[in-house]
């Protein structure tokens, strides 16, 4: 086992990663496929955000590599370790969010990333991150079944209860505490993994970041030409307002990005393209809308077996 | 001078300013004006929710009166004194956002509060705050004139700077730090409002509550007919954007009441009914979009004399 970092290699993956995402997504999507922009941060650092807006299937993907460095890592980065807070640190990630424009095609956000936390005569933290998961408007449940079968198969290698744990951590993170609503059915999230020493701990966060398009690519397949009217569509863009929520109150990675003085462009371009809000809305009992929030929206075992 | 706090007069005051503007804004709207819900909190207190939506002149607007006490203060009700966090608290006010349909009638926003925060054995500690600011798609010199003229008349009994003072203050308050931007062309902004004693520090409030219709409604009187097009809708809707990410990311009410278990409904009535988030879209240099930007969303002394 290597416990020594390497973050080139990391650097490399996650640049590979971005690639292959994109150009599965864009050749799915059928458009004019992603804009790229580079960029470079004043306090060191850069990225490479890839956007496509108003495609065939997808109505904005965003896509982001980030590689940044800084002097003072902040709080929003290790929830686990208070202590690292103010360490000099590189963070390097592939972060995505996908809003289609069917509502019976669900949004999926994914992420993989790792972190090294410096301090002079001491030696350098590191650890991995990252996980996805998925929010539906209208909810199918072989979807969300596929949806953490393969979430699962991704975690196998890796332990007997290695889903399990960071299918209730995703649970317990993707949750709007002031709506007492989960974003979406979940999937995985996990931070602060170093304990596999290097080699392992990379090698899973490979294998979530490989499996993302497994996971989500069939579901968009499977949805992507269902016939939807204004119903749907108003469904869709009111609930899009939980995902802003979610994102601008709680998101870690959105608030770290904001607070380390990240790309504000980048960092957003997780927010959808057109939301509603309407005043304390109901869904009438016994409708499809209604469906959501009684079977979806709660806590749930979605494979057993 | 007069320095017991009168929870029961504030109390009234808030009602009865609660009902004037209501009145106001549903006449000028001349629809079918505003929806009422009284609710409860299970932790303590409630309020008084008022809504219209899908007006003629107002696309949403929400004018709520909340009244709520809790055992543990929250350190987002007062940035001066984190030593108050941790007290028991009663907090009464009245806040209101208004989003008109038309993109060349500013959204505004305006809020009085009183805050009593309590501790066994120690003498009550109370304060006074609120304010009023102006965010426009399309700037009207002569608007923004009005509007801070307006605020300082307001201010002008209270003393030569306070006007000043509170301009500053608003400008500091209601600014993105992430887009490096401002909300608006603010007005004004105070908190811990108590060293002028409670009499002379509630009729502040109340000379602030007082002129905020004064200052908006002839703006909406003045541009609620002027034509528009898509592209001016676009603009707003595009604009709203940060109006959403300044209440979720920044704003001390919001997160106030989100953080003390408030009513969310009520609290994210504040936000836009359709947003749009467009990836890093500039305006054309030499349009009128651009020159909201130019000359309006920058500090500016409004009125000289």
């Amino acid at each position: 086992m290597n416990n020594k970092p390497n973050l080139q290699t990391v650097r490399n993956y996650l640049l590979q990663l971005q690639d292959d995402i994109c150009e599965n997504l864009a050749s799915v999507d059928g458009g004019d496929g992603f804009l790229e922009d580079s960029w470079e941060r004043d306090a060191g650092g850069g990225g490479r955000s890839r956007v496509l807006e108003d495609g065939v299937v997808f109505e904005k993907a965003g896509v982001n590599f980030s590689h940044v460095h800084g002097e003072q890592l902040p709080g929003s980065a290790t929830a686990a370790r208070p202590e690292l807070a103010g360490r000099g640190f590189e963070a390097l990630g592939v972060s995505l969010v996908i809003h289609p424009r069917n509502p019976y095609v669900p949004t999926s956000h994914a992420n993989v990333r790792f972190f090294l936390a410096e301090k002079p005569g001491e030696s350098p933290v590191w650890w991995f991150g990252g996980g996805y998961d998925l929010t539906p408007y209208y909810g199918f449940e072989e979807d969300a079944i596929h949806w953490h079968r393969t979430a699962r198969a991704a975690c196998e290698p890796f332990g007997d209860n290695v889903y399990a744990k960071y299918k209730q951590w995703c649970d317990e993170y993707f949750f709007l505490k002031h709506r007492n609503e989960p974003r979406g059915i979940g999937g995985l999230f996990f931070d602060d993994l170093n304990q596999w020493g290097f080699d392992r701990s990379f090698a899973f966060m490979q294998a979530i970041g490989n499996s993302y398009l497994d996971a989500y690519l069939p579901i968009v397949e499977k949805r992507k030409e269902i016939a939807y009217g204004e119903r749907e569509r108003d469904f869709q863009l009111y609930r899009r307002g939980r995902y802003v929520e979610f994102n601008l109150v709680y998101d870690r990675g959105t608030l770290f990005g904001l607070q380390s003085g990240g790309r504000t462009e980048s960092i957003l371009m997780s927010l959808p393209p057109l939301v509603t809000w309407r005043y304390d809305w109901q869904p009438e009992p016994g409708t499809p809308e209604a469906e959501l929030y009684d079977k979806f929206l709660v806590p749930r075992d979605w494979i057993q077996g």
